[in-house]
């Protein structure tokens, strides 16, 4: 069985998975608990977890109590990176994917400071509740670095423009929920799109493994092999809501190419 | 109803809790993954996800890539702290307990090392495939010191004797399943705990919600009321298996109580 590509000549001809600053943008607006590294005294490194929401060009937004060590640290020294992680995923964490932003802690001022603070209570809803004391500090961390590992021997440093430019998958939230509905209900329409579209002819199942906003990815088995394949979509998904009647097209179109 | 304490002087008067330090030694050895902040070029802080496994002393052993941002860093600079949390705990993260160990990182020699390595490999089994490879490099973060958050408002700063010389509970691997078979099948017994040896005596239940090498922790209600309370075993528990007689000893105890 071969990969999904030159044995599909209708499908489109973007590279159809999401790039390493698309993955790194999906990360963090999925999660909203990081650790933050930042400069203590004497120059000693200090790691401690914080929660965060992204602004819209993704930067972290804290806020932090000058009381913690870490909003000591920030008011002496700015400089900072936050690891994000999802740690609720199943697997060897080594082989999971993992980003680390890295950059400099600025307090916006203004209008800045009310978007930055809306970005933060739309992840940390609890955070209204002590936001106005004293002792609490807004600070967007400005990304100037990102180093995204995506698994064993899978990894890339992005600058601060490709990240901010690149949009954090829509389909993100609600890709666990598709891939279950189309195990357990679409296992037919599975099959026929792995033999019809990605070329694994042979196939006697297809187990849906993922889904984003450019494709679906399937482990197939057949005559005594297994293989991964994926499916792309027409056009990159827009919403959620998508998914479903995107793989619906791509089952019609699977059935097309059986029958023609 | 009232906490445990005065009303109960058969109770031995230890502290009857784990300490600071306790509470860091526990959630070190039960964790194997953390994050750790390092020092980076120019003095920028750097924070990566890495595994762990801890020494007898509680010192992390990490085994890390001189091809990872965070190995070569260590080469170049060998502070370092590493913040650890239970990521799939349930709860506000804010709430949750959780550490930094700040220190140094130290190559270990000769029988240090291969202790050292047994320490890794004990907690990372699957490390035993890239030990030998030549760009990875053995490291001891010697704990220094340690800043244990307990959750909102509790905190406190731990020295490295302190540190060390604490136990990790031998009681917490198991915890969580002793807790569940309390709860569905021990209804009665802990309401006789509740009543009889924590002063809640208007209970009309008692839940367990948690089990330490000291004892056990119990939410009440009665009379419109609920309230946390906590009974003590008579010493504290030196292996997983001693939940069991220490529990049903409880039992007895309280059974006793109520018929004197």
């Amino acid at each position: 069985m071969s990969d999904h590509g030159s044995d599909s000549p209708d499908q489109p001809d973007y590279s159809g998975r999401r790039s390493p600053a698309e993955e790194a943008r999906t990360l963090v607006s999925q999660m909203a608990v990081g650790h933050l590294a930042t400069v203590g005294e004497g120059g000693d490194p200090w790691c401690s977890l914080v929660v965060y929401g992204p602004t819209a060009g993704g930067d972290p937004v804290l806020l932090v109590s000058s009381m913690a060590q870490h909003g000591r640290n920030l008011l002496a020294d700015p400089r900072a990176s936050l690891a994000v992680n999802d740690p609720k995923a199943d697997g060897d964490p080594l082989d999971l994917p993992r980003i680390t932003l890295g950059g400099t802690c600025v307090r916006p001022q203004g209008d800045r400071a009310e978007e930055a603070f809306e970005a933060h209570v739309a992840a940390v809803p609890g955070a209204r509740l002590y936001a106005g004391w004293e002792d609490f500090t807004l600070w967007v961390l400005e990304v100037q670095r990102v180093r995204w590992v995506g698994g064993f021997a899978r990894m890339d440093t992005i600058d601060r423009g490709e990240y901010g430019y690149a949009e954090p998958d829509p389909t993100a939230a609600g890709a666990a929920k598709a891939v279950d509905h189309l195990n357990a209900d679409h296992a037919t329409g599975l099959l026929l799109i792995a033999r019809e579209l990605t070329g694994a002819r042979g196939a006697v199942s297809a187990y849906c493994t993922g889904i984003d906003r450019y494709g679906i990815d399937l482990a197939c088995t057949g005559a005594g092999q297994s293989a991964a394949t994926r499916a792309l979509f027409a056009e990159p998904l827009e919403k959620g809501a998508d998914m479903r009647p995107a793989t619906a097209a791509l089952v019609e179109l699977a059935r097309a190419a059986q029958q023609g």
